[in-house]
């Protein structure tokens, strides 16, 4: 069996390259992939900053694009040679809930780690996997990249929380997902979108993603520079793109009567949902259902009418794993994609 | 100044029927009807079990069809004579929230009580009141009575819940409301409509109104049945049309993942929201906005397409109304119609 490298963590700030080994069919519906782009997620660095435990040294990484390499005997939607993006959980894309649309809760599917490495095996890949149309130009890479996770987040987000025509929405949070549910929203038919940002490399990557106004206000001012901008009662929608109480809070505050709150920060803190009641406020969302978008989302990138790969403002190495986290913890960096 | 009779309640269980003033044009924007036909609430029972207190006498009840007796100067959708159905909140139906839909939270609007009597005096009459195209026809008056109140309530449930054509809903609750949206979502679309009742005749107004299936089972044999009835996952939309914590659960429990629960029972407890963020599931909903579901609803019963009336399966005198309550509190009745 041959070798390959790629990234471990083994404890909180520390994230190596090494080598492992090689990813081989191990069911039938398997496919592996040689990696051509990865990244680092926002949630990846939930262990790497001592949030998450890391109990023993474990691949890290789950959203990549790559070349396929191998498939399993009953794989019958990719073939060795195809260029493909997947998502960051597994789906076989025929459950009962894979057909009503929540792949993320698919019924045989899960989730993986250990993508940020030269070849990756994807489970279930008749269900997870979809093949560009042929070899992208270099240019749409990145934009690929980008459907793995975090545009397929924020476009969860936003159809979570019901955005349509015509539609006012409020996006909590400038990360990469937060970037993404504004330009999910421009393309949902939204009228305004209100990227909530201090940084203005941010704010600048929101505008080119069709962000109608900026509130670099946070918590009880934001909330109140919302409200004034929306005829004193808040936006009709609200995407919570962070995943921590106070963006919660802000978020339910921030959204009008009769709204929805969409969210794919993980909620943490109890929600008050009998005040929710009173303001007939709902809210909806979860893990991104990646595989239900990546049709539609794919031929929105290769036709390149959207771009979402401009989350991406540093690249390196996929040897440099490293860096790369340490840039995002130190937020010298929004998003790093990593090249074997 | 003359006379009239209404209800007042005293204490819990202790409802009269006594001589109150005659309610008069206090503001430009009031309205005074004459009551044709008022109604019990299973929210008028919360005061009368107990539940919520009674602190003093308190004329009570906040549904009704009636007609115009009086308009302040600035009224100028409804004229004396006109046959009236009014929601049971007051909006102003120009304000910012009222202009999204969102009347319950009318910035200018508001609850009333004391709509158990002969003369009502209606806030905001423009906003509040809507006329029916004639005098109707004496059939019509228990339909027309149920849009006060029990059939917007169960509309808003399943337009919170996001109902449309195709879904498969599953109505937690046997009472008027329950009732209301079962023939909701059947009038939106739904493929599927699963009532939850263990009353035969309950049961046969929830297939009258197009319920397509019955689960006589409640709590965690009623969710398993449900799921077992939809691929093992559970119903697209789930209704909650009680407001007690077991059954926000058994909603919770019973809808599939990336489901949208309906609720227009006030959800008592805390909701795990973290636990739905895994499982995809939202939450939606509040007190009915009922004047923006009025105009649509009015010409569906005006159009005799719809019968929310079959609710009410006991009519009492007005001044009978302490039995009405006293047959609701012991469920000889479901919703008990009242006439002056």
């Amino acid at each position: 069996m041959g070798g390959m490298r790629g990234a471990i963590i083994h404890a909180a700030g520390d994230v190596r390259f090494e080598e492992r080994q090689d990813p081989t069919i191990q069911e039938p519906t398997d496919a592996v992939i040689r990696t051509v782009a990865a990244c680092v997620c926002g949630s990846d660095l939930w262990r790497y900053r001592g949030i998450a435990e890391v109990k023993k040294p474990t691949p890290i990484g789950h959203e990549y694009v790559g070349i396929v390499e191998a498939v399993g005997a009953e794989v019958t939607t990719v073939k060795v040679g195809d260029f493909v993006v997947g998502g960051f959980t597994y789906s076989d894309n025929t459950c009962a809930c894979c057909r009503r649309g929540a792949h993320a809760n698919c019924l045989n599917g899960g989730g993986y780690d250990g993508c940020q490495a030269e070849k990756i095996r994807i489970p279930q890949a008749d269900g997870t996997l979809l093949a560009t149309p042929g070899q992208p130009d270099e240019d749409l890479v990145p934009h690929l990249l980008a459907l793995s996770d975090v545009m397929c987040t924020g476009w969860h987000a936003a159809v979570s929380g019901g955005v349509g025509r015509g539609t006012t929405v409020a996006v909590v949070g400038d990360g990469a997902v937060g970037l993404s549910a504004v330009l999910a929203s421009v393309q949902l038919g939204a009228e305004r979108v209100i990227a909530m940002s201090r940084h203005a490399d941010r704010q600048k990557i929101a505008k080119e993603f069709g962000a109608t106004d900026i509130v670099a206000e946070r918590g009880e001012d934001g909330v109140k520079k919302i409200r004034e901008m929306t005829d004193g009662i808040g936006a009709d929608v609200v995407l919570e793109c962070v995943g921590t109480e106070d963006a919660r809070v802000q978020a339910v505050e921030a959204v009008r009567p009769g709204g929805m709150v969409g969210v794919v920060g993980v909620p943490h803190g109890g929600v008050d949902v009998e005040q929710m009641f009173w303001k007939n406020k709902g809210i909806h969302g979860g893990v991104a259902p990646v595989r239900a978008y990546l049709e539609q989302l794919l031929q929105l990138v290769w036709e390149r009418r959207i771009q979402p790969g401009k989350v991406f403002d540093l690249e390196l190495p996929l040897s440099e794993v490293a860096e790369a986290y340490k840039a995002m913890d130190e937020r010298r960096a929004t998003k790093v994609l990593l090249r074997p």
